[in-house]
């Protein structure tokens, strides 16, 4: 089994027990570390191309994380694993110092992977320290930001599995990350598509403080939303293939005017991944190259592949707001990480709305923007989320490589319109009951 | 007097009169050519960077845009003017054929500028036929198609002067477009801002198409809004120097991820066109350089500029919804275009909001995207505002450069937030009542 | 008739009339007038790639080296006619103080041609009071630097000719410079290449001094060249699309490893100005668009291509010494300029070399580097020749558009290996007697 | 001791003993290994920029050498060891096929460098074999096959030290290729820098074919060469210290046209490596950050500094003959690899030439070019060298990085102008006797 199974404790600011969070703790860490046991040393220094990072990177960034934001400010005499790793792996905090620039992690030789696991040790040993032993005053500080660097820790797991992704596809041997592939469903064809309604007016979304949630999903507030029907299902990969087949690639009518310069400049014909052999589309998966299911869900699109696909098939994508007025009422489950899969997999034959968790992020027409009455953490956290509010769109859900405890309704994650290299989706909505 | 003073009659689908509409289109028309009167030949070919286009394109697209979309399809027999006219003065109708790559049409020494102007007396010989013969059965489509040309013909003329304001900025010899020096009001001081309130709930924005309006003000929908309260005046230049000596060009705090990059790759240290002359700074205007007024609006900042401002000041920007709230109680007055100061002016002592139009756009935060249940227009013409629908942000309100008949309180402007070169400024809102 | 035919005196350093030198001067600069008499106000300002510069610019810059050189040293009370000119029209002499960036000359819309013009005239009037009344001292420096800005001058009449031809060549509307078409010879067929010998051993080359002549023609010094044959004249049209038709332009085995990645980065499929059109090659002239010629020299390649070609023809480029020895012992006449073809010619049916001057500059396998013993100019003058001896490679002959009493056996001319615009072609040359 | 001492046989055409020839082979494929022995495996991976390759690419790149030319061709029933090391390992040969594209040789985490030290160890045997067992009318082929790709593998020796030095130096945390300090002469100050005078006439530079050459170094051939002076040793980093401070990197006078581009562009403002610490000079070098020894010859730097550095001097850089005339008369020996030192030395007090061979790569001012007469080698293996003549620059003499069999008197390396990451330094000339 390739991650831990046991689910991370909702901790919140107030833990009522330090030893919880201290295996909370341990337990994430571990998790970090098994996803990196496939890789070979060579795997952890790459970057093929700006936005991912090298693995190494990765691991020592969360720990610089912990280091610089809870073991310098709590833990009494803590000093320093090394004078320069702040500037290595500070990966964009102005406020903290200096930072090393991203598109060059991939050129630092050193640390070693091996140095960076003795870093790592370092971190866990004093964060250990710190998590049991943190005196009365600190304590809630201690505990949040913990909690903070744990869920922040999670997410350099996803970005880990899809930067180890593209990282194997991108080379010619195309190696796999897991050698066993993956068993495909023996049901036979896709349930169909259909659109369920959900009734408008004043909603209420945002996260109500009940657990742990990021800033930028505060505070719950509300919104005005007309009537609408979301689609029960992702769209699969042989519904997108008909959108390819029809020429979707090249008819400019579809696209947006920036993502129509894209196409064109990056001459996109199919998802990231795609290849074509012999007349038949193949696609680089973390289990190595494997012929595209046509009733799996589409997988690595952009927003503007998203988008110019609903405007083809006559829909529209559902803003987060409509998305979490369905999600809220849905139970947290799914194709999660821990269900090992590592890709998306084939909807099941059923009435409700299925697959809104996990299997792939799915792109919302909602822009990331703050919500009213928005406040960032204070100081150099504050950092964290609040200064990516222009440009990027919001995705929701999860993906097959989203941890199960990090994932909820209000949750809202943010990519460029053009980035295609994260899990993600696409579901549809149209207007009306 | 340089500009028309006439208002635009609010041409909408059903036209009573084809003469009214013939004596709009004239004026509209004539209001271009008066806008390049001051220019020399060598000034319409010119284009400083991708996003300005050179006075002639500008002349001579708006006129492609009659011939393509209302004398092909309504005027029996029309013949082009010329036939590779369709590709030079496209801009950016991929649906209408191919076109010349947007930065390099300042490298077309042809056609001249006397033929843009036959072309334009072409076009506005066969327009005046169409629009006071068309056939019965075009006469509402030949109206709308027309007004709506008339309206793009009047952004085009907005363009025209935020281009050639660009054009002779860039220009060493800092050439001026009006020789008259700006009349500055005796007013001692600027009023003091304040913040007005207004209570919040489910109001309604959007045009309701008593008038015309862009597909993109439409559909009027319900939105739901918080208590807030929206600055009474634009903020000034003295104000906003106050950011730049506290050093808000050199702290990262401020800005967003993607500001701060612009900041420093385009080492930003003021607003476009200033410039500092022995420790004062100046500015480039369409008449010439001149010194900063403390007192005036601060113009020519980018969303990140406005943004970074508002959070400096402990304040934020007013959403789109917000500002049109407000705005349509107010009447469509200000320092626009006809008032002949193409540049804005300095606020009266007044109680209520002022310069809410002209003057200078406003930023908003709201990113530019589709209203609920919006539509693009049919066929090609689809292609004009909903095309644009990511990166872009939201501006309000017209500018000092803006025809006082073309701006209303649903105008829905749009550019990238790193963009300069516009009238662009910066009102200011806060939460509660 | 296009352009004067009178002969350029050969000036040097002791003018014995100072009224032969003030004609030259006024010939020379009549010269660039009757140049761009036939071009629009708007063919003044464009420059379509950063290696071409407008016409006006040409124009301004020859009269800047005028004012610099003569004017300013030499004319006593001499007030400069515009205090940013010097800014704007120096060319690269980074000893003269700053200038505009090159790759945005096209960018300034002012000062207008007439005001160029201005400039001009008032140049004019004080160079001539300057030759005529020069005092006794400088003479001697007044009549060296007067004749090198006379050949300046007529090296930018060579480059106004090929930037126009760029500029109108880059329009779609492909406008002709002159309206009327070339008269072709009417002999049926080319007169064969053969290859004509020359013996080794210790030969001189450089300029001895008789003449005017550039610093980098000097010394005249001794060269050790092994036995050669060198081409009876230039490579034709014909030759050169057999060359294509074989799939050259496809096949890395003829090319020079920065030049195949030219190729495919540029996508060079032929010289510049071919276009295909139903099945025939057609080329852009200064005349318009023509039917290539196979009987006509081929023009408008680079290095690389003539070094592609005369691989793959089993040949060799001449080296620049080889050319001279040859050269010098024929008299300079050819297709040059007051000829008023503007495009190369078919050869004669002749025994000895032809095309030798005139017609094309051809390459030479030689790189551009210092003779021995070279000296440059003193001060900033020794910027005009010297500081470009790297990376280029030298070019002999003239051409179809280089005055005729600009060109001499010694002169040498440098452009980049991938440098197409000028009119530059192929003679090749092998080994033995 | 880094590397074996033992001289390559002078092997070429006519190998008497092919038990020689595979003795030296086994040496020169251990000594490439014994170079890397230092390494971690995250250093073989690293490619800091375009220029430089990832030492396991170097390893794989000579060993598909000799897998191309030699097993494929010659070795009966011999499979390559993995079908796409081909296209992963070929460097820049067109007609062998496809190639991973040089910038992105850092990108490939696969093949780890276990299974690239696999790969030699299957070429190895296999070329043992060959060597050892080859057929009676291959055998002069495949004998000077080998040792063309042992001087191949020589010539990566040499990159893999540069290249590991630009990844070390590099990385914020400098790491050290070898821990040991470098032991500095007692020698309390340089020798004087004086100029010997060689007579000119006609002379003959160019391999005759005694030992191996490259293509590159043939015909021999005549040259004439005036009287010229050639300085006794290298400039040191005192002398070019000297010029940083007269103000060198900002006086446009001494640059050449590209590399005052260059100068301002890359910001230069000492040689590559250099790096000011508390108002002294220290620079990176394979043993780690050491304080500058102004008594020790100036290193990497370009053509370009080379150049302007002689301006500045007076003088001049040498011709290539010139060298080589000088060179012929000296025995090789010198501050070359197997000294150990992999740094240049100071000078000793002698009355003749020194440092001729070995220290640094001197700078000629002749651009790398065809010898008259010169053929490429057949078939592929005529791209190693003769497709590289244009726009770069010859160097002679070796480094304390070349093997000391590797390098003799006509031996041409050739850099662009700009490149500085090679062990490149300077000696100055003059004319006459």
């Amino acid at each position: 089994m390739l991650m831990t199974n046991g689910s991370l404790p909702r901790a919140n600011a107030t833990p009522s027990d330090s030893r919880t969070l201290a295996a909370a703790f341990e337990r994430v860490r571990a998790d970090s570390e098994r996803i990196c046991a496939p890789l070979e040393i060579e795997d952890y220094g790459i970057q093929t191309m700006a936005d991912v990072s090298p693995p190494k990177w990765h691991l020592a960034h969360t720990s610089w994380f912990f280091e610089t934001f809870l073991l310098k400010p709590y833990l009494g005499g803590y000093r320093e694993f090394h004078p320069l790793y702040a500037h290595l792996f500070n990966s964009y905090y102005e406020t903290a110092g200096t930072y090393h620039p991203r598109p060059e992690r991939g050129l630092l030789a050193r640390p070693t992977v091996e140095q960076v696991y003795a870093y790592r040790a370092h971190i866990d040993e004093h964060m250990l320290r710190l998590l049991t032993q943190s005196e009365a005053g600190d304590a809630q500080a201690v505990a949040y930001r913990a909690t903070l660097g744990m869920h922040h820790e999670q997410q350099h797991q996803e970005l880990l599995l899809t930067d180890i992704k593209h990282i194997f596809a991108y080379n010619p041997l195309r190696p796999a990350y897991m050698p066993e592939a993956l068993p495909v469903s023996v049901d036979a064809s896709d349930p169909p598509l259909h659109f369920i309604g959900v009734e408008g007016g004043v909603k209420q979304i945002g996260s109500e403080g009940a657990g742990f949630a990021y800033d930028n999903e505060t505070p719950c507030h509300r919104v005005y939303v007309d009537d609408f029907r979301l689609g029960s299902r992702l769209i699969t990969n042989g519904e997108y293939r008909a959108f390819i087949e029809d020429g979707g690639y090249s008819q400019p009518q579809w696209w947006l005017s920036d993502a129509w310069k894209t196409v064109q400049v990056q001459q996109w014909q199919a998802p990231l991944y795609w290849e074509p052999r012999d007349g038949e589309w193949w696609q680089m998966t973390l289990r190595g190259m494997s012929r595209v299911d046509d009733d799996a869900p589409v997988c690595h699109v952009s927003y503007y592949e998203a988008d110019a696909f609903a405007r083809w098939a006559g829909k529209r994508l559902p803003t987060e707001a409509e998305w979490e007025i369905v999600a809220a009422q849905l139970p947290v489950t799914g194709n999660l990480r821990e269900r090992g899969a590592l890709a998306p997999q084939r909807a099941q034959n059923e009435q409700r709305w299925q697959q809104i968790y996990g299997d792939v992020w799915e792109w919302t027409q909602s822009p990331y923007a703050a919500y009213p009455g928005y406040r960032p953490l204070e100081g150099t956290l504050g950092e964290y989320n609040g200064k990516f509010m222009s440009s990027q769109m919001v995705l929701r859900g999860g993906s097959c490589v989203t941890p199960p405890d990090h994932i909820r309704a209000t949750y809202r994650n943010f990519f460029y319109p053009g980035d295609r290299w994260q899990f993600s989706g696409i579901r549809l909505a149209e207007d009306g009951l």
